[in-house]
């Protein structure tokens, strides 16, 4: 990866967020505009202090017949003619949004950028949410031939389990405490608790993986403002700092990997992230990862470094990412319970761990909360995002 | 707009393209790799000192069902693990990728930035193209009301007719000239005379559209390889410089805009353009504009100051943007006959004007080219990017 350095520092002066969930009255627009307007008047501006929108999505051509995103943004939020660009990377889509906005800070081209994510996936027009979300494998080798998401995990998961010891009792642990979490926030899908017994009774979806392991199908938006990190307290006493944005790509089919129980494309954009920071990942707090199953989590916690590979299991076992644990991953209930609009999962990411850093998160709330990392992933590992943020510089 | 710098000058070091036309034995990654490595060898490094790859693409989602595009081009570029990102603003896909790759050099954080645009349009799987295409429209105000983009062109025509006196001449000596042009250019789709009886005779699309008023369907793939302007002499000895990178946005709808017959988003981005780079619009040398529809060309000229507004249809007629005229315009035959790809048309405009500043455009040379501007749109307008290269920093 480069040694290189951006020219000037990026914080994060608002956010702003919209109820997770089946909005059957809302659109693609509806929903981008509410969590817009949110983090502009969190952050104290007014529309016209924005000079370029970025707005990650992952597949509105498909699930809507909507392409054109970002300048669909700008149109519905007032602010033309102010450019709008929109990144697309699967389900890293948000991921990807937060990287350019904050290339386009640093860049010092750009001053305010309002850096939004959003999908509308329940009353689509075209094929099923499944199969537009095949879209991000790699058609030709993985789609056409019927694998879907699910499935990918799932061989994943089997693997797992075989190379590792890693036990069905496990899985079912990491949504039971994505569940739990997510009761205490009023923006998550899934406010329900769920046992052990729940997960391994629901519905098999893709051996070993049931109902109850997938994250769900989502509509939702997501916004935060960025700022020059030199002007930012100028705007917010509680500016958020981005210590690190990282990214690193892998292939697309599963098949072409040295191994697939590891997703070297998370593995490399957290070493990365780590250099930029200065940090190692017994520094991070807390974390928000992606968890589109369960096995998926298991797996970041020993890509990102949390734990030796193949001890990820473990881990959620003995509770060290628990609420009150060493590290507490997805207090906000993960994926699988705040739901996951593909292209506003990686923007919901970093808005939570504000939310945390500023003392915010309510009941919720990560004790000592000094240092998060935000983990986005796009399709089953082709593309990995990676951000740490600070209350300090 | 803003009234800040870039804190590093960019510069182009390598392109590549593939020929434009219908490829039914290549797909998006056999396109994108063509055009990648040809970029690569001409700027004279490999592929390992590659810190990021920007991919534009509109619509791969609902053409060919693949979403996810740059990762699959770092993918089958062999360039993992560094990261890639894809952009999508409709037609102007390509150029917001140029954006992104600037801002990334810009920015400090990355060195060699390989910047691709790529689209399959024939063999398609989903809808037919024009319904693809129809996603670059506000869906649930236009496309989903039946318009097409030949019907939206047609509205702006007609009344640019009516009240400029624009002459059904006047458009067809758009279509004569690009075709004229593209005869010199190897990679050109269409590289056939047409007479003005050809136009007026060729079957109606959308009155007064004619199907030689239209750009059409194309498979086709080009790359630029960006550096930092301070180490663009190491790599190449007439490297080219990127003097400014803009970008505006406005309505989706046709029906919001003031006028229909200006495209504002044009008119923003030129302003910014000529700013940036500290240029008016007679500075300019010749210009690769984007020609969807030979009404947009007439526009184009209105709208980026090569005349006042309305006297478009004079500026064609008075051979002005001719070879050999004051400004020749679509040198390389324009999206009419050079074919639009439309996630690759924003680079590929790059691609020539560096031919061109770099005077190895063969039989369709502009002659003392030093100053080149590169317009991309997106939709009917929503997005408009405008780029100025020289060959003097």
């Amino acid at each position: 990866m480069n040694e290189l350095k951006p020219k000037r520092g990026v914080a994060i002066i608002g956010i702003g967020i919209t109820k997770f969930g089946e909005h059957w009255n809302l659109g693609l627009k509806e929903l981008a505009v509410q969590a817009g307007t949110k983090a502009v008047e969190d952050a104290g501006i007014s529309g016209e202090d924005i000079q370029l929108v970025v707005g990650g999505n992952m597949s509105s051509g498909l699930f809507t017949g909507q392409e054109h995103e970002a300048g669909l943004l700008a149109d519905y939020l007032g602010l033309n003619p102010i450019p709008a660009i929109r990144t697309e990377g699967a389900c890293s889509s948000g991921g990807l949004a937060m990287r350019v906005g904050c290339l386009a800070v640093a860049s010092g081209m750009y001053n305010f950028v309002a850096v939004g994510g959003v999908e509308k996936m329940t009353d689509v027009y075209g094929p099923q949410a499944t199969t537009a979300l095949s879209g991000a494998m790699d058609y030709e080798t993985e789609a056409y031939f019927g694998a879907t998401f699910p499935g990918i995990y799932a061989l994943i998961a089997r693997r797992h389990m075989h190379e590792y010891g890693t036990t069905r009792k496990q899985l079912s642990l990491i949504a039971v405490k994505n569940h739990r979490n997510a009761l205490h926030n009023p923006y998550a899908q899934y406010r329900k608790k769920i046992t052990i017994g729940d997960v391994e009774k629901s519905m098999m979806v893709a051996d070993p993986l049931r109902l109850l392991d997938c994250s769900p199908i989502t509509d939702g938006a997501a916004t935060v403002i960025l700022a020059p990190a030199d002007l930012a307290r100028k705007y917010t006493d509680t500016p958020i700092y981005v210590r690190a944005s990282a990214q690193a790509s892998d292939t697309l089919s599963l098949f072409s990997r040295r191994s697939i129980t590891t997703l070297d494309a998370t593995v490399y954009a957290a070493k990365e992230a780590y250099r930029q920071a200065r940090l190692s990942p017994k520094d991070i707090d807390f974390a928000e990862v992606h968890d589109c199953f369960t096995i998926a989590e298991i797996c970041a916690y020993e890509d990102l470094g949390f734990t030796e590979k193949g001890k990820g299991g473990k881990l959620i076992e003995e509770g060290e990412t628990e609420m009150g644990g060493k590290i507490p991953v997805n207090a906000s209930g993960g994926l699988k319970a705040k739901g996951h609009p593909v292209g506003a999962t990686g923007i919901a990411q970093i808005v939570e761990i504000v939310k945390q850093l500023k003392g915010e998160a309510e009941k919720r709330q990560v004790k000592n909360a000094e240092l998060g990392l935000a983990h986005n992933v796009g399709g089953s590992g082709a593309t990995a995002t990676v951000h740490i943020l600070s209350r300090d510089r």
